[in-house]
């Protein structure tokens, strides 16, 4: 069922704990036909697992890293220090802070080591930018891309049609 | 000097006010041998061009959007929507809010439409992280984007070794 | 039931979940005896409709556009983009971060096309806003506004009353 | 040279020393022929004449109140509360907080009496959207307004083939 | 039961939604024997009601104003800009915003006309304050005040001790 | 020329740094007739002495306390721990943070122990919030206190004059 | 059972409320062996108490300090300003502000007084630093540490091999 | 000049540019009779020196590492993964979000791994930490320290004096 010849992608997470906020996005990578796995591994707990994966992702057949992390999250940072495959990062909302926490811990990279940063929980959207990435070598799955764009705009298309009839229906029942 | 078979990077700013943020990410995608085109094109102020722009870059040979802009910085959201290539945005620090409404603007984009965003100002990781997009399917950029961080590295080091020197000779002058 | 020789007024969502939020400015509309036309429609996801919709709103027989958005919330600012009808925004409480990346990614636009914002989820508002600007030329709507505003007075002075009462009896139940 | 049969428009600022933000405002809104009239008045150091103005406002021929204040910025929701004119409020950066204090202030109006708030310290696009407010009623305001849009995106497009020329000359010197 | 010869405080709150914040404000007033008058009232929906009362509070026997609103809260500045009664500020906590708005609205007052604010839904201490402030004329006041701090060490003393046993059993159940 | 029968006001500051935002609080509260003493005196450094100056300023002669701190700004709340006079906070504005960690520091204080906390570097209003507590005893400072807020009327109504003349002059030139 | 030879560790709270919060720390300590002593004591309501603890903490055996408080957390700036022994701080999340007040109040201490500051209610963390200041002059609570650590990496490999069993498990099902 | 007997201290620094804010720090280890050692060492450019330096420290005979970093400050916490010394974090300020980021990126570490944080740029109190920690094994460090809070204190009361015969000259010229 995997596109062929594609690279796989790696899920990265912190803690388990994390999993709820990313089985969105392990799903639309399976989805799109992309061979993922997926890790728990922690910058803090286990940091040599974290650099040793790090640093054997590309041969391994890695493509793109998505690691997701919360409060001081160091996660997506550590692993882009250690290879040059584009690592993507997921801030994940926080008990406190809100979020803001996981969001600058992962964004504020120094020069040199960029992490490509989604929104906070924003986990669909990670596997979402994988897939954009991977598009650049496939025709297969930037149709699939494409696709997915267009059944996008016709899911909020229906939604509009339907909102609009409940509306008609709620202010005019007797017209 | 371009390598070649390796699709264009576009970097797109809001105003060209902005330019002097991104001169280093174009410098730097063209010292990676990247052909680089440049365009002032604003969400809000010339909103059908950066729509066109967008609809046409693939076809016209673009792998991967850099787009830059501050404050209520839609460019980046807007391009995204009308592509499926990878986009990568700038926040730009704004004159008040310290950037933060920038970065906010720019990075909690709705699932469905991702945008890969980095530092504030981090305009250079935004050619870095093209370059490693890029380099999935160009092992000559992958070989320079290697010797870039091992290149990084030993800068450090020589900074390293240049404090430890004045440290010496700033605290143990008689030693 | 409409009062006649009024534009109509939009209210547009980036998605059909904003609907709670935009209900009472949808009825307060309604009650001032205003024409509105709601849709659904995604700065993000159907980015070509939203520009088809603005670009023609005035043609259509618009007014005013209100539009709600959260997150990064592009949607006000797009529309505005596309038209010289006054824009009204309603940042819509996210998930995480409070409302204040909605608001910042609404209010803090660019120079030369303003967005009329309101409260973080303050819909009412936003009708009450896009009927004091109808009343510009409507004695009518302007007569209704007023008699709004002396109800409102009312209500908080009749609130007042019960409260008095109540602490009374609270407090000193044996005078 | 105004504009006939338009009302008035007034912009009210809490301290004199907000005048240098609100420059722009006044010149935008006398090139597009509007009449003008500005006050320096305090929602706190001179409450009552703030209240006097406002509850006279529209009697005096005024069409749209833009009111300006840093900190805590009360006049633009005192005024509102005194009038149904629409009221347009400008958050001015304060010495701390950066305007968010100002911003916060103006936009978190309570339901019932709203505040069209734009950027901090976005003097001139308060000045632009009085006038899409005054254009209902003002074929020869919206021309004028359709006009400045179109400026707007020309100078965009000077500016994007000024920047294209000097990167080619910077980058490319002896091609 | 009212202490003699001592100004009265008032109480007033923008909604009687605001009640239930203020109910241990009033309470503690009461306990204290201080005369209290609680008022629902607008700086927005009924700023003349709100100006009549602050312009004749000393008149009426007022000593201190206590005043609490939420979001953009202007009543207790409202209040302030017409009287020299000390005024007492409680931002209550908002709905979005945490509370942030209410404070920095109540906090930052301008040059000239203070409010005294507490914590965010310390509508408490706003009482205690007030007391301390009445005190300065009132040595039956004051003595209660020093009772009431005593009684306060008391009872974190006692909480300290059953905190204490508690822990014991705990962890140490066969000793 | 001190005002009689008033008791004192003190200012204590955590650090001398501190004094150039004091000035106009230490000016006006002269101007106005107080007898103020001014202390240096650290919640960190100096805390027995903060403690002792607490305990014995109201057999002093002291009324209230003025208390400014910057960072985490404890001195306010410290001293409020040891004395039932009510003490005024003032935020300083500290080199990171804008502030934000003083006035939190300052006005979110526990149940039991109030702080009248002014704006971020709002010296000058601690005065005038401390002379207005003072006026509940005085009448020759209460009117010295309204006599204030009308020449703080007067001062802007001039200004008001001079801008709309500055305006007259700019714009209209020939007229 | 407690490791000879070692200093005692004191956790002490503002209030009783913050129990929960510390629960984790205490168990912590107790389980590596440490004598721990629980202390509810108030920098504001019973500051002289909390003042006598730390002047006399170091005679009486202990060798650090905790110390949790939430909103203008004061406890543990304040002991640290009477006692030359390390002092953590916890902040406690509070009930507006997300703990931000609690935090700054905490960590942001001036030159000359520091407070180790952990997460947001990181008491389990607060414990954990006090244990490795410990283990300087202890091999045994060090080896314990060290345990500690492995463990740590071996609950992550753990939940690693069940969550990728868990994985395959539901996206494979008949594999 | 070294005290006996003592671990060193290290002094890590994510880029050169942040030795101007760890200048103080330095020279306070080194005035106590601290050896320190200080090395500049990348949590993202050079990660495997930075684990390698953090797995030997103790071995190497530290005690204590202090370690500064700015914008996503990933440093302290990625050395305290890979040792048991206590880790001290300075968040430096950074060009962009005043401080925020770093601290946050530092002090908000996940459950297992503690990072002892001070203050945004607060260095010289990372040197007082890492001295109370050390003398716990070092009457002579202990005893130094104390006299260290002693001048702390002399220092203040001089300011004090200072200070008020400059307002008594200021303010009284002629008596």
């Amino acid at each position: 069922m995997y596109i062929s010849n594609l690279p796989k992608v790696a899920v990265v997470m912190g803690s388990d704990s994390d999993y709820p906020v990313l089985e969105s996005c392990i799903k639309t990578l399976k989805a799109f036909g992309i061979d993922v796995e997926v890790l728990v591994c922690s910058a803090h707990r286990t940091p040599e697992k974290a650099a040793e994966f790090a640093k054997t992702a590309e041969e391994k057949g890695f493509g793109v890293i998505i690691a997701a992390a919360g409060k001081a999250a160091h996660l997506p940072g550590v692993l882009a220090a250690y290879t040059v495959l584009p690592v993507i990062g997921v801030p994940v909302k926080s008990s406190t802070m809100d979020g803001l926490d996981s969001l600058l811990s992962i964004v504020q990279m120094p020069s040199g080591i960029p992490v490509a940063t989604v929104a906070i929980d924003g986990a669909k959207n990670a596997a979402l930018l994988a897939i954009q990435i991977l598009s650049l070598s496939s025709e297969e799955l930037r149709a699939k891309m494409k696709k997915f764009k267009e059944d996008l705009a016709k899911e909020v298309e229906e939604k509009n049609t339907a909102l609009q009839k409940k509306i008609r229906d709620e202010f005019n029942p007797t017209c």
